[in-house]
């Protein structure tokens, strides 16, 4: 059999707790998965044996030996070009190096090739291979999670930049002066207000800075879910959060619309879940905000991948680029 | 003779008042040049007539007839893709419609290819054809005239978007609130601060707001020509007046550079002349702003140049692409 012939990928989405392992076919249907523990391991190569284990079992499994074209890898902080991980934060073994991770992990793996590029990259070419952007050559994936991430895709490709780390739009200036501090560094940053962090933030600051009612102070440790619940019984504070959230949100992206003039910008991860309070404030201000030729012309969409699927279709879909 | 044996190309820059002609030889050198009138016409057929003949004439006074393999043209709202200009304001014969330029001039020339891209991408295409940006596959081109335009060059290419107006970053928000009218009818845009009119509009308000002696306050209608001779002689007002440009530009690179990680950014136009004064407020609030990764690893780079040549030569490097 040919490397062509090779019908099935494997999709390893790396995030800080947990890693998810699947065996992917063409049309996007994973057909098997399993889950090892990230944190476990102060040594990197540690963890790679632990997942090339886990890998060759998971192939086992599915009876599709020998039929594995190449491993897609999304991490945070992976870089494409070089295929290492570098000084990633919320990785015990990548915090404070740099990672050969894609050689690490292939030369586990008997010479099976291995992409690797940051989990907000691998979310926009699953979105493009077997999401919503589909067919499209020109849009822009923002990924609201715990942090907020982008992949932008021009020409249909990926955009990579200089040295493999373009596409940081959550860290873009959101709010110039006296600005939230960002966990970059940074202040006003589009992730300290835009990411599940930034939002349970958003109502803890405007709980403290009102006494208006409220579901919300009944709760500690406020989370964005929280948020979204109390929204959904129909909390006024909660609602006025997600405008202003979705505010912010579409003013930065008219911004990025005036940079690459995408045909669709796509909203990922668990703030999208929140689409009936977050879809209609964000059009609006992105709408408001971005030049005349633009207006009502781009199209704001959500991802329709499986959640528990998403982000191992993500990975898996570079793979297809082997 | 084929095609691709022939060795020169005609630039052409449309302007509001004149348009300049050239043609160029593969090394960038402007043979013979002319400039005739933009505004005299109201209808496009007839502008574009005369183009032709002129264009007829300087390649008949170069000698190099039938040597000629293509047409550029930049132009204010020229659309790459569809060979269009497209209600371009400072245009007479274009202000209220839609002119297929590139179609009508390549009729007028008898089936000469013409390429036609805006007046800022032309400039980064003569940048990486005969620039500082040579050589260069990433970097981002910054036009500082009466307007603020761009080129973004990714993976080596021009980007042009879904519609071919991608790269308006002289229309991203530089000022979130009370920002200024911008003349696209939009407030705060980065155009409104640090183009040519932003200056002097800087001068002009900053010199009502207090008593503060200046170089400037004998000036009528000050231009950003005279913020820069005042800057020369010392002018304590003039030089804070770049200080402020540079810093809000320098904030918006540092957005830029997080989408698409550039090699460099290439400032260009006239305000790019007054180098001694906007370079270091504007290097040091991009490096200020930008995720501690770019931080001092991009270039902030002046084009070189000729300004007489530099609009031909930009809109000429189109032509040997055709």
């Amino acid at each position: 059999m040919t490397d062509m012939e090779k019908q099935f990928v494997v999709g390893v989405d790396v995030g800080g707790q947990t890693s998810k392992i699947g065996v992917v076919d063409a049309r996007g249907d994973v057909l098997v998965q399993s889950v090892i523990r990230t944190d476990g391991h102060e040594d990197p190569a540690e963890f790679v044996h632990d997942l090339a284990v886990a890998i060759r079992e998971l192939v086992i499994k599915s009876g599709k030996e020998g039929q594995i074209r190449g491993v897609g890898v999304g991490a945070p902080n992976g870089n494409y070009y070089t295929g290492e991980i570098a000084f990633a934060p919320n990785l015990v073994w990548a915090a404070n190096r740099n990672v050969p991770f894609a050689q690490l992990l292939s030369a586990a793996l008997d010479g099976v090739p291995v992409s690797l590029t940051n989990d907000a990259n691998a979310a926009a070419v699953g979105e493009m291979t077997y999401g919503v952007a589909k067919g499209m050559k020109h849009f822009i994936m923002i990924t609201l999670g715990t942090g907020v991430g982008s992949g932008i895709v021009i020409n249909g490709e990926v955009v990579y930049g200089n040295d493999g780390f373009a596409g940081e739009l959550g860290h873009t200036c959101a709010v110039r002066h006296n600005g939230r501090l960002c966990g970059c560094g940074k202040t006003g940053c589009l992730e300290a207000y835009c990411s599940a962090m930034g939002v349970a933030r958003t109502a803890r600051e405007w709980l403290e800075q009102s006494d208006e009612p409220s579901l919300l102070r009944s709760i500690d440790n406020i989370t964005s879910k929280d948020v979204y619940e109390a929204a959904k019984e129909g909390d006024e504070l909660a609602i006025r959060i997600f405008n202003f959230t979705g505010r912010i949100l579409g003013e930065k992206l008219a911004d990025f619309i005036e940079f690459s003039a995408p045909e669709a910008i796509v909203l990922f991860g668990g703030l999208a879940r929140a689409k009936e309070f977050i879809y209609q404030p964000t059009y609006e201000a992105m709408n408001a905000n971005v030049l005349p030729l633009w207006r009502g012309k781009v199209e704001l969409l959500f991802s329709q991948l499986k959640e528990s699927d998403a982000a191992i279709l993500g990975a898996s879909a570079l793979a297809w680029e082997l």
